[in-house]
């Protein structure tokens, strides 16, 4: 092999590509494409202003929900290209979710009534603001099934905690922070009663409750606090989206719902759909926290099931909460950023109805209610309250705000339509078709106190004919709008391949800092060092067994390019075996994974992290396990073996029998091609520290990790040379090959390193 | 509401987006456009080539391993828009993949010893052929790590079957379909005994074996029939990739291996990837399936775990098995579309080798071998066979032929490039580099008799610093080549946001027919009529329990826009409860889902299907469930409760009180609403006539669909008239609302019709 000359070929063609670049930009060559592809000149617009170059950053982060896949999809704006899907309530295999001990302890949290529930129906994502504005460090998101939050660090991606609400069966409306993270709302959704045992329908007005829990969050900790969390006692309406209050409505919350009808369908009467939608209003519930805080912090608040529970009379007699009539069946509830303004919409209505803040403080400071619902709690008329209505479009479901005053945008589900209009003038400006049934929408950091406009993303539910046919389940799409101008403009189309998402947050893309690897040795879950992180030649093997013959064996293990260690674990039938795998890595994106035939078993270790799995070796027999994480040019020999013995088997001494015998000759040619190929890494080093590479991070992380790989080149070179010293041939040639897969790796760093510098206009150093 | 308005502002509101797009197509805004996003000309070509406007098709359908996730991704190309991941060996919510009873059937035939694996390690997606040629049918796709092969059938996307390999422990070459798709290749990878025993590694060479499955696949039935495949007995080499020969080499199928040095490592020995790359070659596997297939089916082959097992011995004696010295640690192994070579690298080498049929035919004729292997398998010299071996880069890992013949693309890994050569005169055409580590790649079309050229996509390793950092775990990214022109030219960088797809196989999209609806009551899984089926109106709930008390409840249920039927399900605690739904929408993209609170219940129901969950009610409480798939405006609604008695429990009779109570004024104000929205109903329905409707598909269909709604709101109306008639106000009320839910639906439909014919220059009709 010449890798040299190779690294001359390189360099050539770097010199080509660049010219026939140019060449190729030719303005006639893009009406060809045009012509070809059917194009029109705002299509290219269009394209023009999605398309992302490689290495090419996206101005905004998108967190969507996953819907029924249980996970959180990240996608980039404009170019609207999926990043990741984040496992939260359902397992997941490559990123090790629910595979791992770590991410087992998190999805543990996540039981109902002590029950494994595999996946979630996820509706609402939120990101966490300081000041009313996203601060990009954490995520929450809801499970609409089983009344679930998980919370996601935005540090490193991952899903870190999981609470389980105590009292409700049901949420939608989860979850929505308060300004400064304090709170997470989190409304009921369909009424059960709060006990968990059986209570017959006929007594749903009595005894089935709603409710609306405000979970206490720890902002430094980044984690729920369950202990310092209350829930409002509601009455059995079917409770859906929140929004917290913000500047002038600080310390408020409001949310809505539907079937205030208290309906019951079914069994001969009139389906839900029916019954539920037959009066022309619902209720905005307004609940002030910042006051039920102060109760609670005082000791006025009582516990039950570990959580304070502010009962429904002692919030109407604190003058806690307050109902408003809203138009029925209404799915958004949206403050404006200054606070002044909650936008609520009904979706069999063609009307959006803004309220005034100030309009139900007056009204609550008068104490000028129109009346009180069966519960007693005081209703405010919507008269009062309303600051406009306009007409929208039919089928109005959820409304973001624009960075310009008074603008706001509403999808309109029935009308498949995006409405632009004016809330304090109370005027449409412009209305964009969409295909089809749109649901919620996003614009751009449009639920903060300081929205960014430029682009809105149709979330629609249907995209039947958009795409091509995949079968009978098809994808969702989401429409890309730029909302720059005066007219709204479709952009793109962009399936949605796994899950319904039901809800987006997105966030200026500078605002999230993610690091790229772990401190070593790292439980990623619990963000702390793990007790079974291991470092390179301090790997080992422990059994141990108790009493009544139980054993158990913890393997401290680790992997690098290209090998795990230990290459062979042997234990016997019935131990119960715990495997943690330390990374060694550094470099970024070296992820090595680790699956076992037969036992369910599959890791992924980022750079730096330790990740266990714990199985019983139930039948003795031979179990072969690989990196599946394609990491190096050797990644398919990253390889070992699980030996599981009988039960009181003893080993009879036997020697390996050698499947190749190799000679001096065979060493002292494989000397040579080391001696060949360093000569390669020396001019590739030349040519790297001869230009300025210090001025880029990414050739300087190669560098470390080249020069680390060139480390472990020297231990298998003085093991090599030890061998030839005693003329084992065999070892001395083995060690020999494993010092040049070394330099193997650090030439491929170098190559990587040297086209970056290239391509990135590195100059020459005196 | 005003409908009426609101059609009417949808109309004027599409003139005036066609006004907007004219003005908005200035040569000039591309200008700025460009400027502002920092795009160079070459970059809107890119653009253009790729983007694809809503409603377009993308020309061909990339079916890609999911890697570690298990599952199959399914993406366009030029668009890279990812349209699906199909839930494979992992379960999966949102397709209700492992959750609905039809679906664990199909799961639990990839059980391991009898356990539950819930990931795969999916590697090689493959299509089936006929004549050498696609043809759209059926996907195959393996598991790395338990050694599975699954088949997805291509007209509804979904996994029907998995087997398990009784022989190995691990596999990474299949699946290869045979050019008429008799059979798939199934390479073992890392050797290990057939027996499930433990045995030492020091009795590697004895009793560690490697081998070759040929399933044999029913193309009627599509699926493999395991008592008719067989497996050849191999050396513990780790075999790896697989490919069929084709045309003149029809009936003989190629392997290759690496570590044939049978090297174990660890223990204080150097790492595998020492051991396993410290011989210049390894071995190319050459059988003769057509003649093992007539030894087999000439009853001289004997079966061993229920398949056919050719020993060494028996293939060595029968001519069946050959090797060729190969490059070492090789990973791709290809066929020419004429079947006359085959090209191999070795991924620590600098060069592809291209191998002649003929001359290996030619050997095996004259008995020329240079001698055996230390199994007694022939061993066929590389000079004999080689036809040309060219320079192509550092690490050369996989080809693929395009269109133009005597060129293919070979994957570079350690160099980061894609080198375009010719094979029959042995010269590079053009190199490309690419960001960063190709792995494999795929033209389109690429591995059959016909291959396409025109795009070519490399099947990054890393991505590294190519896209918004979202953590330690990076995505993959798949770049797009335009290899249409002499200079191969980057398109596009897409990310891979879940598991690291390892292959790709690209098919013209309209090769694919998948169907939109299923027949009415279908198991998908079994693609039969289910036996758990129902009608509408024909909904029922059986119990029955055996002599020993233990009882299972059958509900016979069914979902429509906006309701389940029943609305209550009642079950007493400890009965086991499956309950059946059955989609009854025929609209495409109609599809509910089904999820219930605390009992791990999630289903995707597509329009027909019948889908099942089965659960064990051990709890006494109220349980919601609802549908999980925004289906309607009313979706929210679409909901009911479990009921789950204590044991014995006697229910008292008690009446249903009323949330709301309705009077005659209610019902006719319901009534006049109803009659308005016909009105509008009736204008829609004019236009829709008053066009050339039945000129366009989707609008057929979705007239089908307004119709059988409208039918629906003539029944529920007639009851509202038959309650008025006995002044029964409450169910006169709750009837007549229901109507106009069908109503509204009916309105839904006709807009989207509407908006379709306008969009879609439908013209008057007389």
């Amino acid at each position: 092999m010449n890798i040299r000359g190779q690294l001359q070929g390189l360099t050539l063609c770097l010199a080509t590509g660049l010219a026939a670049s140019s060449a190729m930009s030719a303005e006639g060559t893009l009406q060809d494409v045009m012509k070809q592809r059917g194009l029109t000149e705002k299509d290219v617009l269009a394209a023009a202003k999605t398309y992302t170059p490689t290495g090419g950053r996206d101005e905004y982060l998108a967190f969507s929900s996953g819907g029924q896949s249980g996970q959180v999809i990240v996608y980039g704006i404009p170019s609207m290209r999926i990043l990741k899907y984040i496992g939260v309530f359902t397992p997941e295999p490559w990123q090790g979710y629910g595979f791992d001990d770590e991410s087992k302890a998190v999805l543990a949290q996540g039981r109902i009534q002590g029950k494994d529930i595999t996946y979630g129906d996820t509706h609402h994502p939120a990101l966490s603001e300081t000041d009313g504005d996203y601060d990009g460090k954490y995520l929450a998101i809801n499970d609409k099934a089983n009344p679930r939050i998980a919370i996601i660090d935005l540090h490193d991606f991952e899903t870190k905690q999981i609470v389980v609400n105590p009292f409700f069966k049901s949420q939608h409306g989860g979850a929505f922070f308060t300004p400064n993270s304090e709170y997470i709302m989190d409304p009921a959704q369909y009424a059960a009663p709060y006990a968990d045992e059986f209570v017959p329908l006929e007594e749903f007005n009595k005894k089935y409750r709603g409710g609306l829990t405000y979970w206490k969050f720890d902002k430094e900790k980044g984690r729920i606090d369950p202990a310092n969390s209350f829930t409002f006692e509601f009455p059995p309406y079917s409770q859906d989206l929140a929004d917290a209050g913000k500047k002038v409505s600080y310390g408020w919350g409001f949310n809505n719902s539907f079937c205030s009808e208290r309906y019951v369908g079914g069994e001969g009467r009139p389906p839900y759909e029916a019954g539920c939608s037959s009066k022309d209003t619902d209720f905005l519930h307004v609940t002030n926290w910042k006051k039920a805080e102060e109760l609670v912090k005082a000791g006025k608040v009582k516990k039950s099931k570990g959580m304070y529970l502010i009962p429904m009379e002692q919030a109407i007699q604190e003058g806690l909460l307050y109902l408003i009539p809203e138009p029925k069946s209404p799915h958004g509830v949206d403050v404006s950023p200054d606070g002044k303004f909650i936008i609520v919409s009904g979706k069999l209505d063609s009307h959006a109805w803004v309220y005034s803040f100030d309009k139900i403080m007056d009204a609550i400071k008068k104490g000028k209610f129109e009346g009180k619902d069966p519960y007693g709690i005081p209703i405010i008329s919507m008269k009062d309250t309303l600051h406009k209505s306009v007409q929208v479009g039919l089928g109005p479901l959820h409304t973001q705000y624009d960075s310009r005053p008074c603008v706001v945008y509403t999808s309109i589900y029935v009308d498949s339509q995006v409405t632009k209009w004016d809330y304090c003038e109370g005027k449409v400006l412009d209305t964009l078709p969409i295909h089809y049934n749109i649901g919620h929408l996003v614009a751009m950091e449009g639920d903060t106190v300081n929205p960014d406009g430029k682009y809105l993303v149709a979330l629609n539910k249907l995209s039947i004919d958009r795409f091509n046919p995949v079968g009978p389940l098809h994808p969702q799409n989401h429409q890309l709008i730029d909302i720059s101008g005066d007219k709204m403009v479709l952009l793109y189309d962009m399936p949605l391949p796994l899950g319904e998402p039901h809800y987006v947050v997105a966030i200026k893309a500078d605002k999230l800092k993610p690091e790229v690897r772990y401190k070593s040795g790292w439980n990623s879950r619990l963000d702390e060092r793990s007790p079974w992180a291991t470092r390179a030649g301090r790997e080992k093997t422990e059994r141990s067994c108790d009493a009544d013959g139980k054993c158990t064996v913890h393997v401290y293990g680790t992997t690098i390019r290209s090998h795990i260690t230990p290459e062979t674990i042997e234990v016997e039938e019935g131990d119960t075996v715990s495997i943690h795998l330390t990374n060694l890595e550094r470099a970024e994106d070296e992820v090595h994974g680790f699956a076992m035939y037969g036992h369910n078993v599959q890791l992924s270790i980022e750079p730096g992290k330790t990740s266990t799995a714990t199985f019983v070796a139930d039948r003795p027999g031979v179990y072969p396990y690989y990196c599946t994480e394609f990491c190096s040019a050797l990644h398919l020999e990253m390889q070992g073996y699980l030996l599981v013995t009988p039960k009181g088997y003893k080993a009879t001494k036997v020697t390996m029998e050698e499947g190749v015998s190799y000679t001096q000759a065979d060493y002292e040619r494989q000397v040579q091609t080391n001696i060949d190929t360093q000569a390669v890494i020396d001019s590739v080093v030349g040519f790297i520290t001869s230009h300025n590479y210090q001025d880029f991070p990414t050739v300087v992380a190669l560098v470390e990790d080249a020069t680390d790989q060139l480390g472990f080149a020297k231990e298998a070179k003085a093991k090599a040379e030890a061998a030839a010293a005693e003329s084992d041939w065999q070892n001395a040639m083995l060690w020999a090959n494993q010092w040049w897969q070394y330099q193997v790796k650090t030439a491929d760093l170098g190559l990587r390193a040297k086209t970056h510098l290239e391509e990135n206009g590195a100059v020459k150093v005196k």
